[in-house]
């Protein structure tokens, strides 16, 4: 079993959580913890040995948690996910391949593209693929988008290479739900096109980022971030195809750790309980 | 506070211990622990918050605990070392600076040398520098540095850069106290010159690793290794100087994770509770 | 056009080499070069601008170079080859995506696979695929392997995860034309079973390592190697899941290397013209 | 013999260039050539063996090259530096240890400190320390420094952990003369305080920038780049103590390629011709 806790700090938390583990006769395999001080919160991940009823031991939690504890008991071992995508193959491919073979830690509902570019990798897979382009603008757009989610009622939604900037309206329906991939070592070079600054400023590394989506663009908690070194000899479009290796690595991780419950959000920034 | 525990693993060990900590009201900033299965094995790192009297809450602790438990209540925030070297003087400079400006974690008693080529550097830093040389046979100076270093009772004997084999009476005397660095990523080019070694394979990285000394040559449990890519343009001598980067680094991470209490040992690996 | 040599070292080839160059008004975009100096062998890859006969310009080199020389002007741009595999999907599938997206660098002719389990993966891309079963002896299966690949006339050949040692006459017919993914950092762990092996050690990294095929296992010319940190909370399958990421970053690396005609083998070691 | 040249870029440079090295007998060991296509510039750093009179060479090179170019041959194998610090004393101290073993590639004139905590590790180097303070105002503090430098004639100042932001008319006097280490992963965190901007942001890798000084604050062109990963459980403080390991890394690579030749500046960016 599984056991996710973020809550209010205060003394003996972890006295009181593992007593009722232990009195329900579950052995503690691996415990994580943490406490940002600053926001006085604490969070924690168990991975337990044996078996209780999910929702009696989710009860017997809450009455010794404070109030305002947020508590999973066995969350979905498989997360339902919704891939939104603009034309770029990589990250997208690299999806359903680990879906296709089970290893994706998610099941992959429909994907959702502007263009039809990528229809085609999409049906070789059996995945349905929904055009919703935005010639008849970004509201329309959006809103056939929300239809086609609601409908489905994916755990998260994964930005594949979407280059769309998303409306404020549409994230909030989705808050600490999308996870997007950045091409860039965020805050380094944020907004548009990012190799092409990290080019003109002769950077001896380019990288990666996969973070929840806030309104702030390019400004949300960071789950992940790798980096590649680089050279004089590379142009911008090296640089481009040496990034993609990174973007489909970087993603890939971050959806292992979110899909994995490892990851909290607290204010602008995650908790990650990596192995 | 610190404690760190290894024991027998049982159920309720964390529930247990955590309670004992939370009726002295101290409070858990960080717990790392660790069950190694194979071993049926326990093992905590605890940073707690508040004060309690140290030998009253080890005796609380052993009397929750399996009889053959090795508890730790703030073990000593400096340790003890004596550092043993040969010629090369990259990782003693570092751990002499280190010391020189108190962020070592750890402070140097002597040095202890089979050349004499490293004096200068240990006066420039007033650390007593001892010449004990092979000249005499084996059993003379290994007699001799034992002798050096039972009488300064060092924590540790960091071997930065030794390049004789010591033999299994001197390490059978400080089991799990000597800290080696190798100039390889093991297992790969145990031995001798493997930089030579990786020269001859052509590999496309070298590396380093820090380990505790056992009988067995370069096979002792691993604490911190790094690598560092290379290609064809190195010669072997290119790669002892890029490797002596990466020694260093490597040595100065094992060494802080140890004398930071954040490393067991089990049979041949470690635990280690790395931030 | 891209133009590699390899030849005896001597006194004046690049003067001799750019002249050539120079009088048919190629201008050298980039030059990259190297000297083995134990095997007195020059290497040279050369990327121009402008356009030349391509036979005649390869006979005004021969006739300034060594007798031994090996010239190629403008190989083919896009490689053939057949994939080997056997149950791991991760390499093929990877390669399969680049392969239907043109990014590979070449194109797959078809697949072999001595278990029928990637038939399947195969199919979805419209790639042929041949089981070629050992049971009726390895004998029976290499045959019928090399009568497949003979009848497609491959470039390179890659094994993708072809988990049966191939014997020498096999090895002998492909000359420096066999690619091989092997799962650790060689040569540490070379063999069976590698990340058991590196679990049992328990080292602090694994990795994975690109190289030819020779008839020694294990110990051809290296290509390309990376690692990724593991730690003591890694079992052996979490170590095995960790190494797939890295087995497919490497074997793409090493594919895109030799596809773009940056390797040259030289004995036991590779030189490699990296960005 | 080293030899580096740079010049406008037009067909036959390589030819020319290699002819006169073959007509002097001197046989070319390592050749490393880039065209940076936006500016048409060309750049060139060659190793020979054999020995040719380096004025005769200069002019015969310069008599077939570009009227603009700019030639070295056998630039000075040790350079000198003058390292201006502040209070932190890690880059500094790798500094000494490297030019007491004579493996710094440089010869260190004096260390110039606007504050007088590091003058006692100058001391024990033997190795002139100058208090410079700002404390009568940065103008008579820049005089006083300048008045230094220009009195030793450094071919580098090296700014080892240098807080200050030095004047344009300063930088304008030592044009791509003066080293910088920046504590983080430029262009992120530019400005004073990177590790509290990236404990703030989030960032799961922190790093370091070793770059040239222009008038623009942080915006020099870039030598060498590291990073190094962090987690939720990093402090600001945890975060500045292994900061402080990656900048000494930087540093020293930096101040490595730039002693041995390796590094070209060209408007915003440079060309480093690594091994």
């Amino acid at each position: 079993m599984i056991i996710t806790i973020q809550c209010k700090d205060q003394l003996g938390l972890v006295a009181d959580i593992s007593r009722i583990l232990s009195q329900n006769q579950l052995n503690i395999i691996s415990m994580r913890e943490h406490v940002d001080k600053a926001e006085c919160r604490f969070f924690m991940r168990l991975e337990v040995d044996g078996y209780s009823d999910e929702i009696l031991l989710e009860k017997q939690l809450l009455k010794i948690l404070p109030p305002d504890s947020e508590i999973q008991v066995n969350p979905a071992p498989e997360k339902k996910i919704v891939v939104m995508v603009t034309k770029e193959y990589h990250c997208l491919a690299d999806i359903l391949i680990r879906n296709s073979f089970g290893t994706l830690g998610a099941s992959i509902l429909c994907v959702i593209g502007n263009h039809d570019l990528l229809k085609g990798i999409c049906e070789r897979f059996d995945i349905p693929f929904f055009l919703v382009p935005y010639a008849n603008g970004k509201e329309w757009a959006e809103a056939e988008t929300i239809n086609r989610i609601t409908s489905c009622q994916p755990d998260y939604i994964v930005l594949a290479k979407f280059m769309r900037v998303l409306s404020p309206e549409f994230i909030a329906r989705f808050r600490d739900k999308i996870i997007n991939i950045h091409h860039s070592f965020l805050p380094a070079f944020a907004g548009a096109n990012p190799y092409k600054q990290a080019f003109e400023r002769g950077v001896k590394l380019i990288g990666a980022t996969a973070h929840f989506v806030t309104n702030e663009l390019d400004e949300g908690p960071i789950i992940a971030q790798q980096i590649v070194p680089v050279n004089h000899s590379f142009t911008a479009l090296d640089m481009v195809r040496s990034g993609k290796e990174i973007e489909t690595a970087v993603l890939a991780k971050a959806m292992r750790l979110v899909f994995d419950d490892r990851v909290f959000v607290v204010h602008n920034k995650t908790v990650v309980f990596e192995h």
